[in-house]
């Protein structure tokens, strides 16, 4: 079996490395002459509208999936004509719009901070007026690791920011206290089959995913699956799906979701019986789900610019090292190392040395 | 870091995809215009003795390493020239050669079944007087799986039977009445480093290995390492071996050394801390080398001919598929199954589900 994935990134590198001992071949669609996921498979090399691309991507292929989800709406259009495409074009145009999104949230009666949509500094000015501050500006589209977004405190944040954030469709929300941020990685079969990863805590820098640590028997984990499964059965989603909340007073306020494999689940590719990418795969390609059950306990750390010394990290006992062949850049992601120890203690500790490494 | 495989087959495909996340990439010479690795690296279409593709190889990458022992030795002497090569020109000198072999064995005490070089019928005849009969006449060189060699039990058995194995230098070696195959796999680092793998027993059918399961605490693993470490020693050795043992009357007899990561190894991609192809990677590129700890219990079972549907292996419970991508072919290996349970009860429940589906 042959599976295109729009773009070539990480993601794309991860799901080949976990396809292609299920026997399946890959085809990137990516305009970056260096994609890393390049050497895992076929790398046609054009843009996201290239329609003689896209056609040839889908005569070459079984199935199309994405790694990110700000694919034009266009682009999955043109290519659901040919193949089929998981997830589908209803899901990818709900995750891609934080207005679309937050009001799915909404109707299927999940709780998520106060939103209002802005197309006008007016809008804005009146919507701050109404859910009160501080709130967050967040561009609807396109916006991914804190970029496309402001904090607003003060009234002074709030003039002139419709314009700062390039005058396109936004939406204001409003800031909730959370003691913690989480998220759940769910999969879904083309039959309807679903199964959840544990909870996973994450911790942030500069809007920046740095740590993802999985749970042990998080007391939310249910009220988690409930809204998950809302949202998947609502879209009739097939693959992976990351949802992002907030914890606030005990419960959870739904933050966002992602339409595709997700940096809080890379952990499971030592720390769950089957990975986040693995079971993507199996999803899309209409084969049985794997088990989500952790093997040991599991943290991932981000290598943000640079990946430390590679006989450094290969060097901490329980450290598995993701590489993602990127060159250095400020504020990219360019690898991760998982962490999968005997018990939380020993976890607690190796965190903390891979730390170290990060730091120094 | 570019890794140059002299060799494109399930080994490399394996080795390329335990190397990526470590940010290695990867160059195959082979000639074959289907190699299954050919997917996950540049691939190099050339015979083992092309000097002007070599050179191409050897000014391409950073090191040298190999996926099968029968490389000729002008082929690695050549590449020494101009590139590191691991593992050596002689530990692959020795390995390719029965009789060298062997007689590595009997010079380190390492208890071995009786042998003869036999250059002639004379010389077989003569052997089979001394040995007595049953007893084995195996090609000095590249037999695998069971191939090039002929179990001999009657005088007529023996009759001609030199000419009928090619007139080539052969080594005749006793029959020893063993009650099981066992495998240590080892990895040493390019400083001396050594770690081993627990024991395995292994299950032949036809000269070819069907079935591989990780040890629990078996009485003989510090025998089977302190017999192993003779060898790494004494070649100088960096990379990961293998080292076949008959068991005989509660004791080990060395059959054969494999320069490489080896077949009876592969449970080790899920059923160990580090693989056995992660850890090669590390010892030749200079890494400290991974825990080689089990994680669970593990079994191994090859798909000969062809994978059985991927949609039935994957539905099995604590089973990872590893799908070669190669065609189907009789008596070849195209696939692998590793089975990682929580026990030993557990794990060879799955094993006869595994065995149902390949045997239907």
């Amino acid at each position: 079996m042959k599976i295109g994935v729009i773009g070539g990134g990480q993601l794309g590198r991860m799901l080949a490395l976990a396809g292609t001992p299920l026997g399946m071949n890959f085809a990137f669609l990516d305009p970056a002459p260096d994609a890393c996921a390049a050497p895992l498979g076929e790398h046609l090399r054009a843009d996201y509208g290239d329609q003689d691309h896209l056609r040839q991507l889908a005569d070459e292929v079984d199935l199309v999936t994405f790694e990110f989800e700000s694919v034009p709406a266009e682009t999955v259009a043109f290519l659901s004509q040919f193949v089929p495409v998981y997830p589908s074009a209803e899901a990818l145009r709900i995750a891609r719009d934080r207005l679309f999104e937050k009001s799915l949230f909404r109707d299927l009666g999940i709780p998520t901070p106060a939103f209002a949509d802005i197309l006008s500094q007016a809008d804005l000015d009146a919507a701050v007026a109404s859910i009160g501050l501080p709130a967050v500006l967040k561009t609807r589209t396109l916006g991914y690791d804190g970029k496309g977004q402001k904090v607003l405190r003060t009234a002074q944040d709030v003039a002139g920011t419709f314009a700062e954030l390039g005058s396109v469709p936004c939406l204001l929300e409003g800031f909730v206290p959370f003691t913690g941020e989480v998220s759940l990685v769910a999969v879904r079969g083309r039959d309807g089959e679903t199964r959840f990863y544990p909870l996973v805590h994450n911790t942030h820098d500069s809007g920046i995913l740095r740590l993802s640590v999985a749970s042990v028997a998080h007391p939310l984990q249910a009220l988690a699956e409930d809204y998950v499964a809302r949202v998947l059965e609502k879209l009739d989603y097939v693959g992976v799906m990351a949802f992002e909340f907030f914890e606030v007073d005990g419960g959870l306020k739904a933050n966002e979701i992602a339409p595709r494999v997700h940096n809080s689940g890379h952990w499971t590719i030592e720390g769950a019986e089957c990975s986040q990418f693995e079971n993507h795969l199996r999803a899309v390609a209409g084969l049985p789900l794997g088990s989500t059950a952790k093997v040991g306990e599991s943290a991932m750390l981000n290598f943000i610019g640079e990946v430390p010394a590679v006989g450094k990290v290969t060097a901490i006992d329980d450290c598995h090292l993701h590489h993602y062949g990127k060159a250095f850049k400020v504020g990219r992601k360019v690898g991760h190392a998982t962490l999968r120890c005997k018990d939380m203690a020993t976890l607690q500790a190796k965190i903390a040395e891979v730390e170290q490494l990060i730091g120094g």
